[in-house]
C-alpha cells in the first residue's frame, strides 16, 4: 500500500495553510491516502462563515472566536501588516497560476483527502460541525487520529 | 512493537504546547513508546522557576532566559495580548474539563512519556538540568534523539 | 538501510533555521540520508545575497522578497526586538562554540546533505536557482519531494 501522510492543521496562518494542502493535495495525487486534522486556530481555515463572527457557546468562547475570524481573514505567519500581505500575496499566486486557498480546500476534497477536526479545540472553542465547511466528515479525538495515522507520516504544520 | 512517537518540543507557546503535550499522552495511554524532547524556547515549559528569573551563566544568558521567561509567563503564538489570552483559554479549558499544562506535565509523567531537555541549547541558554522540573531526566544531544527515534514518527511542534 | 530523514524548512527564522540545520547534520553525520527541502520563508536562508534585495520578478514579487529579506537579516521567531536578538544568540553561539548558520550550511554540504528549493514558491516569489546559493542544487515540486522522502521521517520547520 502507498505511504500514508497525515497533516496536522495547527496553524491558521494562510502561507502555513497552502503548504499544508499543497503537500496534502500532491500527496493524494500520487495515491496516498492522506487525512488532514485541523486543531485549535487550524479550525479558522475551514469555518462555514469567512470572516469574524460570534460562534461559539458562552461569552469568552464567542469573543476568542470572533478574534480568530475564519477563513476570510486568515494572516500570514510574517509580514501580515494587518492583512496587506496575504491578499498581495494570493494576487502573486493568481498571477503564476498557483491554485488559492479555496482552489486547494475543493482539490483535497475532489482526492478524497480525509478532511477531519479536533474534537477537544472544539469543545474549548465551544463549536460544532455545524459551524464547520461541509467538507469536514469528522470530529475526532486525538488517539483516533494517532490510530488513523499508524505508519503514516505525520507532519504538524 | 508499538510504533515510536516523537516530539520536539522547539516552542514555548502555550497552545503548541498543549498541543504537544496532548499527543504525546494520546499516544503514550494507547501503549506507545513516546519521547518529548524540549529544545530552545521548549525549556520554558519546564523550567523550575515558573516566571521570569534571572538564570543561566554569563550577563546575557541571564537577559535571554528573563525574558524567555518559565512555565508561568508562556505565551500564546497568536492573539497574545501581553498575556491576558493564555489565562483566557485556561479558563475555557478548565470550564469544558479539558486537561491543564500542568495536568498534561504530571499525565506524561505517569504514563512514562520520556521527558529529555537539549544539550546544545541549554549551553547557549547556559542553563544546567538543576534549572528544570525533576520530571525532566536527562540531557542529551541531537545524535543521541535522533537515536532514540529510530523508526519513530517525529513531530516537530 | 538507515533511515532517511527529510526537512522542510519553511520557515525563515534564525532559531528554527539553527534547528533544522542541527536535526540534519546530526543525521547525516551518523549515515542517514538528509533532504532539506527550502520552501516560501525558508528560501531566505539560502538566498546569495545577504541582505534585503530587489530581486524577483514583477514590482509585487520585487517588493515581497525586499521585505522577507535575505541570510543576513533572518528574525528570531520571537523576542526578536528589530534584530537586536538574532545577533544576541549568534553571540551567545560563538561563546559556547556551538556552530553558526553559516557553519551549520557548509557542514550539511560537506556532508551530503541533499539541499534542493521548492518549485512552486520559487514561482510565487519569481525567483530563480540563480538568486540562491551554489549549495542548492536541485528546485523541484512538491511531488517529487514527497517522492524523494518515500519511507523518511519528515519534519516541517
Amino acid at each position: 500500500m502507498e505511504q500514508k501522510l497525515s497533516i496536522v492543521c495547527f496553524s491558521g496562518d494562510f502561507d502555513k495553510a497552502v503548504a499544508a494542502f499543497t503537500l496534502a493535495t500532491g500527496g493524494a495525487a500520487t495515491g496516498r491516502p492522506v487525512t488532514m486534522f485541523f486543531t485549535f486556530w487550524g479550525l479558522n481555515l475551514v469555518k462555514k462563515r469567512s470572516g469574524r463572527t460570534w460562534i461559539g457557546k458562552g461569552l469568552l468562547a464567542r469573543f476568542f472566536n470572533f478574534l480568530m475570524g475564519g477563513p476570510g481573514n486568515v494572516p500570514l505567519s510574517r509580514l501580515n501588516f494587518g492583512g496587506v500581505s496575504p491578499r498581495l500575496m494570493r494576487g502573486m499566486m493568481k498571477k503564476n497560476n498557483v491554485a488559492t486557498l479555496e482552489d486547494l480546500i475543493e482539490a483535497a476534497k475532489a482526492l478524497n483527502v480525509n478532511l477531519v477536526a479536533c474534537e477537544m479545540s472544539m469543545n474549548i472553542l465551544g463549536i460544532t460541525l455545524d459551524d464547520l465547511l461541509p467538507e469536514i466528515k469528522e470530529v475526532i479525538g486525538v488517539s483516533t487520529f494517532l490510530d488513523y495515522s499508524r505508519d503514516a507520516q505525520i507532519i504538524f504544520i
